[in-house]
Parts: C-alpha cells; sequence; structure tokens
C-alpha cells in the first residue's frame, strides 16, 4: 500500500514529539507499506515568522514582497522536514527529505496563497521504488520561475492530498490533535460519537464543525482526486473518520451530523421596491467589498414589495451597513440582528428519504423554538435560530436523528 | 563602488537590528554604491537548530546524514535574507534576496564543511545593474548535484569575501559588535589602539587576537583573491580596520600588534634516543589523532642524545600523553606544562629592519620574565613564558614597540 502521512504543527511541536511521528511512520513502514510524510512547521514557528515580517510593515506600506515573504514563511517546513529525516535514519531507517519544490509541485506565482498547478512525481516515485522513506515540506511549492511558494491557510494539508492524488495514493491519512469529525461538537452534546465514514460532500457541508479538523481547500482537492482521506490523531492510536467518496460508504445514514454556526449575522430589509434588479444590485455591492453571503431567502410582502432576509459573517456586519446605506431610497426597513445562530443537519441519506425536513421542524417546535430562517441544499438542512437556543437545539437535533446510537 | 557588507548574527539579532542594518545599506546605496549585503542567521538560531539536530543523536548513532543537517543548518540565514529585504523595501529602495543557490555559490558535496569551488556572479550582476540591492544569504551553498551545502564555522564571512572576490568589488565589510582590530586585547592594554590597515599576513600571525573578529580561513581567501576587507562594528559609525595586501600600505609599522594566547600547553621530551627518525616518527603519530602542533624547539642534550620541546593546544594533552606512551622507550623523561602562555609581536616592518628580536627580549628581561621557548617567522616572533605573567608581558612589549602611540 502507498500511503500518504500528513503531520501538522503540533504534532511536529518539539523534538520528543518528532520523534512520536517518527515512530507512527515506522509503523506503517514494518507494515511492508510505501510512506511519503508531508509535515507543517512547528507550532508557534510560523506565527513567530509572521510577526517578524510585520514588524517592516508600517503605515504608507502594506503590500510585502510576498517573494520575500515565501522566502521567509517556508523556512519553518524546511527544518521539520530534515529533522523528521534525520529522526528516522536514526532509528535505521532509509530516509530523504525534500523541499515542495524538489518534491516537484508546481504552482502558479500568486506569492503568499499559490494554488498548486501540478505535481511531478518522478523523483518521489523512484527514492520510494529504492525503499526510502519520502519526506515534504508541507504548505510550499515552486512556481514554473524556480520561485519559492506557499500556499496559504491549510497549506500542509493540500500538499498532502495533492501528492497522494497525483501519486495515486491509497490513503492520505491527515494526523492532527483531534480523533476525527464527530456528529456534533462533544464540547456541546457529550454524546456525540466520532463518525467512522462520511462522504466528500458531507463533510463540506459540517465545514463550520470540521474547520477545526480539515479546511474545504482540502476537502474539495480530495473529492476532485479522489483520495481516501483520514483525519486521526498523532497522539493516540484511535482509529480516525475516512472522508471519501459515496460509493465507498455501504450504509448511508440519513444524518450524518449537526453543526452548528454562531458566527453569521442576519440582515433583514423590508418593503423592497418591486423593481427588477435591485436585489442583484445590493448583492453586487456586498460582493465588491469580499462580504460573503451565505442563506438568502425572500418573500414576497405587502402591496407587491418584497422582504429579503440574508446573513453574512458578523465581522462585516459594520461595512455591509455602510454598502446598504446606497441604496437606502429603495427599501423601508433594515434590521440587522447580530444574535442569531446557524444549526444544520447534514447526510447524503437525506436525498433518497422523505420526512427528514418535518422530523427537524416538528422537533425545534417541540422545544420550542422558533426558526427565522430556511436553506436546504440537496444533502443539508440550515435553520436560523435565537443564538440563546442554539446548543439546545443542537442536542435536540442530534438525538431526534439517533446521532448517538451506533 | 561596487561593496560587499556582511552582518553576523548579532547585527542581525532581532527585528530592530535588522531595521539597523537596512539603514546602514541605505547610507552606502545613497552614496551611490552598488551594494551585496550578505547575512548569517539571528543570533542563536543556528545553536537551537544545532540542539534539535543532537536530540536525534543517540549512542550507536554518531554521525547524521550532512544532507539533512545542512537544510536545518542553512534555514536560518533564508529567515534573514528575506526579512533584510523586507526592510529595505519598507524603506522604499529596490531589493531581492537569494540563497547560496541562487547567488551561485558552487561548493563540493563535503556537507557541513563545504568549500566554495566557484561562483557565478552573472544572476548578481544581471540585478546590481538593474539597481537592486542584492542580498545573499551567508554561510551556505549547493552543490553540482543542487544540494544544499554549509560551509563550516565562519561560513558567512566566506561566503561574502567569496562574492566580493567574484564581483570584484571594491570593498568587503565585515559588520560584528567589535570595531576592528586592535594592537592588543584592550582588556589586558587599555592604551590598546585600534589597527587602521593592516596586512593579510598580519592579520594572519595575529590570528589568536583576531579570531574574535575574522577566521583565518576568511583573511586567507581574501589574500589569494585579493579582497580590501574591513571589519568594523554594525552598532556605531567608526572607522574599523582595514585588511589589505602589503602594496597598499605605505608605512609599514615594525610591529603592528601584541597577541596573547593562553590556550597552549608545552611538551618537553627530554633525552630522546639520538636514532633518525625518530621526532618524525612522534609527530606522525600526533598528527594521526588531529593534535596540531604549534612551535617546535630541538636542542642537543648530553651523551649526543637531544631534548625536544613542541607546543600543542591545552585541550590536546591527554590525548598527547597516550600517544607518546608509544615512545617511552626512546626517551629519559617527558614533561608537560599547561601553565605556560604564547606572547607574539607581529610586523611585517620587521623584514627590512635589525634589532627587533633583542628589544623584544630585553623587555621581558627587565621585567623578569623567563621566557621557555623561542619561535619565530618572517614577521613574527613569539615567546612561551609563565602564564601568570602573561599580561605583564603583553603590556611590556606594548609599550617598548610604540603601540600605543598613534
Amino acid at each position: 500500500m502507498l500511503i500518504v502521512q500528513k503531520y501538522g504543527g503540533t504534532s511536529v511541536g518539539d523534538c520528543q514529539r518528532i520523534k512520536n511521528v517518527a515512530n507512527k511512520v515506522i509503523t506503517a513502514k514494518n507494515r511492508g507499506d510505501q510512506v511519503v510524510v508531508v509535515v507543517s512547521a512547528m507550532s508557534g514557528e510560523t506565527d513567530k515568522l509572521v510577526g517578524f515580517m510585520q514588524s517592516f510593515c508600517h503605515e504608507g506600506y502594506t503590500i510585502p514582497d510576498g517573494r520575500e515573504c515565501d522566502v521567509v514563511l517556508s523556512s519553518g517546513e524546511q527544518v521539520t522536514r530534515a529533522l523528521l529525516a534525520l529522526a528516522l535514519q536514526s532509528q535505521g531507517y532509509k530516509a530523504i527529505s525534500l523541499s515542495g519544490q524538489e518534491a516537484g509541485i508546481i504552482t502558479d506565482n500568486m506569492h503568499t496563497r499559490a494554488r498548486i498547478e501540478g505535481i511531478n512525481t518522478s523523483k518521489i516515485a523512484s527514492l520510494l521504488s529504492e525503499g526510502y522513506i519520502v519526506i515534504v515540506a508541507g504548505f510550499q511549492g515552486a512556481s514554473l520561475e524556480g520561485e519559492i511558494t506557499t500556499l496559504g491557510r491549510g497549506g500542509s494539508d493540500l500538499s498532502a492530498v495533492a501528492l497522494a492524488g497525483a501519486l495515486r495514493a491509497d490513503l492520505c491519512e491527515i494526523y492532527t490533535d483531534v480523533d476525527g469529525v464527530y456528529t456534533t461538537d462533544p464540547r456541546i452534546e457529550p454524546r456525540a460519537r466520532k463518525i467512522e465514514k462520511i462522504s466528500y460532500d458531507e463533510m463540506l457541508e459540517l465545514a463550520s464543525m470540521g474547520a477545526k479538523v480539515l479546511l474545504n481547500r482540502s476537502v474539495e482537492m480530495a473529492k476532485k482526486l479522489n483520495v481516501n482521506l483520514v483525519t486521526r490523531s498523532s497522539f493516540n492510536n484511535n482509529e480516525g473518520t475516512l472522508i471519501t467518496s459515496e460509493e465507498n460508504i455501504m450504509e448511508q445514514p440519513i444524518v450524518s451530523g449537526v453543526a452548528l454556526d454562531r458566527n453569521q449575522a442576519r440582515i433583514s430589509i423590508g418593503d423592497i421596491e418591486d423593481q427588477p434588479g435591485i436585489a442583484a444590485q445590493i448583492f453586487e455591492s456586498l460582493s465588491e467589498k469580499d462580504i460573503n453571503v451565505d442563506m438568502i431567502v425572500q418573500t414576497i410582502g405587502r402591496d407587491g414589495k418584497t422582504d429579503l432576509d440574508f446573513t453574512i459573517p458578523k465581522t462585516e456586519v459594520i461595512v455591509a451597513q455602510e454598502v446598504l446605506k446606497k441604496f437606502a431610497d429603495f427599501y423601508g426597513e433594515l434590521e440587522c440582528d447580530c444574535e442569531i445562530a446557524k444549526v444544520s443537519i447534514v447526510g447524503v441519506g437525506m436525498k433518497s428519504h422523505s420526512g427528514v425536513a418535518s422530523l427537524c421542524f416538528s422537533a425545534m417546535a417541540k422545544e420550542n423554538i422558533n426558526i427565522m430562517m430556511i436553506g436546504t441544499s440537496e444533502i443539508k438542512i440550515s435553520m436560523i435560530i435565537e443564538i440563546t437556543r442554539a446548543e439546545k437545539a443542537v442536542r435536540a437535533l442530534h438525538k431526534i436523528y439517533k446521532l448517538d446510537e451506533k
């Protein structure tokens, strides 16, 4: 079996932890697997480097040169990749470490947030066939011009997934400090269970829940390249969660998980003039300010006028209000509510089961929770409710869909 | 003018200091010079990295893979070179930073102690002609196979000197935390003066004095490539010391400086059998153990037997005694004295002046200091004396050669 393992910053946070990682790698190697290991910088290292760079950013000079930033940012991974090689060699194993560039990771030249354009796997493939454990610095690649680039947030996960895809690896294991993906946040519902298998699409919809584990960017790439992704802890031997394509999951649960997002605010615009294109103009103006609109509900109001409700990140409320002032002539009232939460149930089984939504609404009614907005996709139902009722709602949903039962 | 400036670890020890370095570079640039800057890692960084690596060295595994070590060791310079570029850019200057490899520094493949084999200056030259300040990571290069290498102790100075030579720079400035080379250690003789100009050969002979400023390796390369070397402080604007070829120094002082070395031990072997080749065998055996013999004096003793005195580093005494045991049949007595010091006067003017030595011996006599051994070269006189009299000797010599006078 060919596996790609990725270890994050806390997993390689000091030399003792790097030794632990070496032992995990050795376990796989002794099992007979070919192993490629992707490592992040030691935890705290990247923040330190960012701090250094910020001290050279002052007013009137806001755009530091990405090329130089990437040289600084990529240095942390260079240290850990070579240290892990030394750790493996000291145990008598054949190991070699590569920079992103040496590993053949080719990106565009958008420094500090480059996109992977392709991977030339010939060097890794030949090292693997010579029996080497191959360690690769995560988070980095090189442009066609040979300049070092970094991949932005979650970049090391992305390196691992992209390498697994290019090498047609059987498995890509992402090691972090949590055990995997849970049916809901165990701090809210202690009876939350770890999910054994979940589809890419469900994982993407559970983003707010899964963000601590995996960024959507990596899941999307795994889906595209059809990479079997496992997220698990580097601090124990527990099985993690397998994120894979729907076909690989024999028994689809109707609902896989309950997600909670407390970072949304609701904007309600009442009595909008019935003039074609007003809504489009509003969303275009918000988009120009990089404000990400999530749920949108439009209803016919009185006298042919319409009401428009939508949610945006709480952090963008002030900017959004500024934008909406421009349209003041076209609407009646504007309301902004930051005391809301979005509760979602996610499950591919919804596609083929009826009655999922009604079960959900009746659970809310039973708990006396008022639903302000509803949004649905093929595999998700989201509800906007009062933030004070959010945890109660999560527990009720977790129970009604029997997520605490094996 | 084209100048190469090199800043050591304490000079780039934190972001404020990197800003100071940027200001020094800007001063040169504003003067109209073309500037290439070589930087070390932030002070303490390399030690930290070495510490990391050592934690993977255990008994039974003593030779870590140099290739991986060099990846770790070279990372510190990568950070500072890019940070200095950002600092210069934030002041509105065109600056770009290069790795050793990008700068065209080609080495052999002796990892962790590579030798520079050549420099391809085309990239730096073209960047300079485009008006860039070019910053280069010191201490590193790359082998012909493209692997990162490091140059060993004093490697950043060496990078700077080699670049200055290859670029035919007018000047190579080595910035440290001391003002330059002094006529003697100012902690011993407060009237010690900073030397304005000194020849390569004198600098090499003053090694024990200059070690804190420059390693012989860099001075030797400067001599070979005919590089005008200046050593000065990055913490003030004082003029430093120019190290150059003899022809460039108009007025040669008879004695340029007084050096003191307290790290030597004296071995005296008495009554050696008068058998050809014994001395050669002794020194060969010591050399096999990497013991560096400094001064050697052989005298005819009684009955045609000879006495052999020599000095070695104090740290090697135990190993040396072990080696000498093998020859016990061939000599009478063995004495080992660690309570000695070597005091030397150095000056190219000696070549053409007589009476230099006699002045020196009479000064010692006047102070009642017993000279145990004497060694001379064309431009140096060294004396082995009791360690307790060492500082007194230095002050006496400093005075008798009028080194405290301008």
